[in-house]
């Protein structure tokens, strides 16, 4: 491969891309050091009076229903609204989906509009997908092999890649099946790494675009950064907090040689 | 005793219990880290629309008015109607009451409720009662033990356990009252450390439900399990920026042993 | 001097100025535990109803417009009148004016209310003058000095000071100008350092009310004690994850001595 999926974290730092995240409270803040320390430029911009006019302007945009109000609701909308009409990349996170009706049918109205990219873990894909209860705020209670179906499925239905994260991690689009190691358990114990992987996938897609690099590899290597990133800092910590300090730390050092060395894929699973 | 309070962090291991925060905004991600840190599962579910569904399959509410919205009083109302129907144990944190009308008011509402435990500092336990004027924001500006006849009268009226934090720290139940010494000053310097011990306090309800321990008991431990991980933290950091990250780190490794070897209490001071 | 500006940090600690902060959802815990590990003591109070009553017994008001909802929008006009009524210090943060309609027009209708201070980037504080278009989300994309007209033109209009935050500082009163120099890179890849420096620059008016020091110096402290912070925790990391924690220690442990030493400023540039 000339240009694998490694590398595009060298496409990050030259864009810088702005990333434009509609998400919840609880994480905003880690998102918005996530993507700084990863290379890209985080505005939180959410309102229903500026969201549209904002995805515009964006590289990429992040749709996190995890803690929605009624008034986020509408500036989701106009983000994807603004997203669509000037073919800005974004992401859909359906956090949580499947256990609460409300947020269900909110991100299951979101599949029509066609996200570029779908993150969740398993549990949540496949109840966006119909085809199961969903899980327990945002844990993981299935594995990731069990929501492939579902992801095809989405895949299929909006043309776009569908990330199914967990101890490992499925990337799947129409006609490419990727799994990819990395990552380490106490990511799970750090609130936000999941939703942050959602807004690096948004940065990753605006800076990959033109560069010959698929879509379906731009959210690999979103996934390969964090992963490898975990690892990283797994190494240099001796808790939850110092773990999610070293991970802003290796989310910023990481480079190339790291995420090829530190990460492998399997192809066509399917 | 053959269970007493300092193993209580065993069974918060050993059932991970599902908290459903509905929180301040300032403090949503240091209270999600420190439930994860200790052993629960955090949900900072808090619309209208979702709380009372959720709060009939949490393992413990926590309800903290620090930065109330009209939308947030709502999904509040919602989620102790939730608890209170499905028998989960729920905190209330009258955060800075006694200074604000507003929020005096609804948290003496709620009081009606008759919330499993009540967690706050001298200030607003006393404002809480009706028996004085309240703290400025989160400040504890009178000691614990001028609110201990407040805790009584509020023990009594609610039929639970009422914690008054601060330097050393008050349990107040109708039958029982109990002084707690642990803890650090530092833990003053690091903003969300008492919201999120009264998250703590409902994942110890949660966890400690069938086990013969008494809810008394429950909430000695989480401000136990705290104070504890705060003294470990102050010996490993050289200001509040590592004390906080310490803290998280001491939370997820303090066991049984630490929090015997480490707490001390007395009891019937009444 | 008899009393210049590196000694403000000492009344800084003495007093513990009470900061209403009516910020951002993104950087609400950051800017807490900046204002307590540098002295002051925070309070996240910004609804409607309440804004207007605390802010005449704060010691100084953050109005920060980066996340704005129309709930938050009524909160800061109330917390506006309640601290011009009762005399309080405020200061405008124009988080991101220029590139968002509303959030330009509600900027530019509070400059009319006469802060006592105000604080943004080159792009922001041009924009806000209604001198330039404004820069995207929180970067700066102009030089400090190409602002210096702006911030001439804001100061008189309000007979504030004005401040420019970029790689060195402008302090900018009607009749004085002070360039700045302390501070490091590593500060732009941490969200909220700039927010939480407008509401340390509140702290600080606060704390030197009274003092005989000029509004001027005490913006000015403000700036050198984060700037120095800067500093002083970059020599202590490895990255903006482990920056971010020394910056907080650094914000507590600073003395006049720091602050003497690593900063250093220009007068009368103008």
């Amino acid at each position: 491969m000339a240009y694998p999926y490694f590398q595009a974290v060298e496409l990050l730092r030259q864009h810088t891309p702005l990333v434009q995240c509609l998400t919840n409270s609880v994480v905003m803040q880690f998102t918005a050091n996530v993507l700084l320390a990863a290379g890209a430029s985080p505005a939180m911009c959410d309102t229903p009076e500026e969201s549209a006019d904002f995805a515009a302007v964006a590289n990429g945009v992040l749709i996190n229903a995890g803690t929605p109000s009624s008034e986020q609701y509408r500036g989701m909308a106009e983000a994807i609204r603004g997203a669509t009409a000037a073919g800005t990349p974004w992401v859909l996170d359906p956090v949580a989906v499947g256990g609460l009706k409300m947020r269900t049918d909110f991100a299951r109205g979101v599949v029509d509009k066609r996200p570029t990219a779908i993150r969740g873990n398993a549990s949540e894909v496949t109840a966006l997908a119909g085809l199961g209860a969903g899980g327990r705020g945002v844990d993981a209670t299935d594995s990731v092999d069990s929501a492939l179906e579902a992801a095809r499925r989405l895949a299929s239905r909006t043309g776009g890649v569908v990330a199914v994260s967990g101890p490992e991690d499925l990337i799947v689009s129409p006609d490419r099946v990727t799994r990819l190691h990395s990552g380490d358990p106490m990511l799970q114990l750090v609130i936000g790494t999941g939703c942050s992987l959602g807004a690096l996938t948004a940065a990753y897609l605006g800076a990959c675009r033109g560069s010959g690099l698929s879509l379906h590899d731009a959210v690999l290597a979103a996934h390969a950064h964090m992963g490898v990133a975990g690892q990283i800092a797994a190494d240099r910590s001796q808790g939850p907090g110092t773990f999610a300090v070293a991970l802003i730390d290796a989310l910023h050092g990481v480079d190339v040689e790291d995420i090829r060395t530190l990460s492998t894929i399997q192809e066509d699973l399917g």
